[in-house]
């Protein structure tokens, strides 16, 4: 198997990325890796950790790169970025799953627009799994789609409850549509629409669920629009990061809290794993014809391993075999039982 | 001055309540209070405490109670209620403001219906203020109005402002506009009008800011649609617990992060303070013709003695003529410079 990877997209430069690739590579023998950006800055990080080019490292060159600051219109002027060449490789079948970092957004366009989506899904979803008081807690979508339609948002359920279940081991993984309240009536036209169609579509479906489940592990996999789900996700990681840096200016604060916070090390560590949804390995974009992982534009060594890690096993279960076969059955099932659907606005309602 | 309070409205029972009530009372003798709700309840509670009614309490009787599974229709059927008593307290003019506790829905619902808008303002929203790393962060709104248009943004973006400056004492309060992206073509067509409103309106507006600004301090207003800034209020609190709960998990997993957590006590004390927002005293619902506090169902007395403590607070600095005589304002630079608005539905972009 051969999983292809932006050697470009982090804020922090290839080296994370590299240090992360060696650690696959050591632990994962049936996998071999092409990495792809700039041929000077690749071969200098490879040779620092000891690796080079070979049966096992493939080296796809690509002389730009889509800085953080890009926007997605940025694609068509640089056509020899890494991102765009990451896709190329996917799409011509040199790569069987990809691992995307940094820019998310031109992550999202480039592989939307070069591999374009499976038979019967209309939007990808980015599906973020979330560290949840029950182990993990699977959002999506995280920003691909900012105003999701009932058809997009019943089709996120069936994706990420195959993910869900089949790469992350959830076991028939439970799924909440996020409103403002949990009685079917809430929210707008469409997210009522949506509710009906969650009733009859092949997951486990819950219910409406409100912000707080997605934390206190309600369920499973959290269907939401991209606006939303985008918004809860940067709030959600700049508290947890102030949080940890108040309990630092706290614990220095005194000499008293100094001293027992030597002995509190390994607990603040175990805390801050726990935190992390690094360990959950990036956020698969689910619905393009391709196994697709988007990784943080921060991404750390073990960040990057773990994404590797996921896009291998997104190949070995089949993933988008498993999700298009699901899609066929929801197809019939709708023919079967049609639901009325209309475009209308968001209608008032108080929560 | 005289405030009013719902006597009832707590999950744990009136205990919380009355004790807010003493030490307010302790603490500030230009004003009194009317407790609403039960005779029995609420004299026991006073009994306990060493208070009873007189000069600086008085007692309005209500003999039902909304209870948090209620729906706002029960209203109709709760005449008697605490919250429905509570807000014609104010109607009559018996109260310069009040504090309600509990059920959210139902006392945006009884307040709204009871006092009705001010001069201006089409719909209210629940100003709520959160920690952030450069103190606080008042975001609008909550869960009032989870389809707000561009217009009803706008008033939030200026009450809120005059609710930071007069009450939270933050001077010039710089105004965000929550969104998925920091340009300013971010987001569907509501959006993208409000951004243009905004840019005349009356407030320090920096434009379009994201989930991760509410806690990094980049502002000090948020202004968002009900249905985003509930799921996002709810989620934060959510997570903050969870942290907590976590942190307290794994300083007990092992005898030497125990020992040292002895230590750290203080710490965590202060930590525990600075992530709770109760400090902020409760959230205001801005628009209404009156003025009323709302507190969260489990409010401790702190929270209570709090959110009393920002309704004497609103009275004395007039935080609805400010808001009366801002939003006049705002309306003759509208007819100055109108803007086209229309209600198209949202338009589906990437972030």
């Amino acid at each position: 198997m051969r999983v292809a990877i932006d050697a470009m997209g982090n804020d922090q430069g290839a080296t994370p990325i590299i240090d992360g690739v060696k650690q696959f590579l050591s632990t994962y023998s049936d996998t071999s890796l092409i990495l792809v950006g700039r041929p000077d800055v690749v071969r200098t990080e490879l040779a620092r950790v000891g690796l080079s080019e070979g049966e096992k490292i493939e080296l796809v060159e690509a002389s730009q790169v889509m800085e953080m600051k890009d926007k997605v219109a940025s694609l068509r002027e640089k056509k020899d970025s890494s991102i765009v060449r990451l896709v190329e490789t996917v799409k011509a079948g040199k790569a069987d799953a990809m691992v995307a970092l940094g820019n998310t957004a031109a992550a999202v366009g480039a592989t939307t627009l070069g591999l374009r989506h499976l038979k019967g899904v209309k939007r990808s979803g980015i599906a973020v799994p979330l560290p949840s008081r029950k182990g993990v807690c699977v959002v999506i979508d995280m920003g691909a789609n900012t105003a999701a339609k009932p058809e997009h948002l019943m089709a996120y359920a069936v994706m990420a409850s195959i993910y869900a279940e089949h790469v992350l081991g959830v076991k028939n993984p439970s799924v909440g549509l996020l409103n403002v309240g949990e009685e079917a009536g809430k929210g707008n036209e469409w997210l009522r629409q949506t509710y009906t169609m969650l009733e009859t579509a092949p997951v486990n479906f819950l219910g409406n669920v409100e912000g707080h489940d997605i934390y206190e592990g309600a369920c499973d996999v959290v269907v939401c629009d991209g606006f939303v789900g985008n918004v809860v996700l940067k709030a959600s990681e700049a508290l947890a990061s102030t949080i940890s840096l108040w309990l630092k200016e706290s614990l220095l604060s005194s000499v008293i809290s100094k001293f027992g916070a030597v002995f509190c090390q390994g607990a603040f560590k175990k805390l801050k794993k726990r935190i992390n949804y690094e360990s959950y390995g990036g956020a698969p974009l689910l619905g393009v014809n391709g196994i697709c992982i988007i990784g943080h534009g921060r991404s750390s060594a073990n960040a990057v391993y773990n994404a590797l890690r996921v896009a291998r096993e997104s190949v070995i279960v089949g993933l988008n075999n498993l999700i298009s076969e699901k899609l066929v059955e929801t197809q019939r099932e709708l023919e079967l039982h049609p639901i009325d659907s209309n475009d209308n606005c968001a209608q008032p309602q108080a929560v």
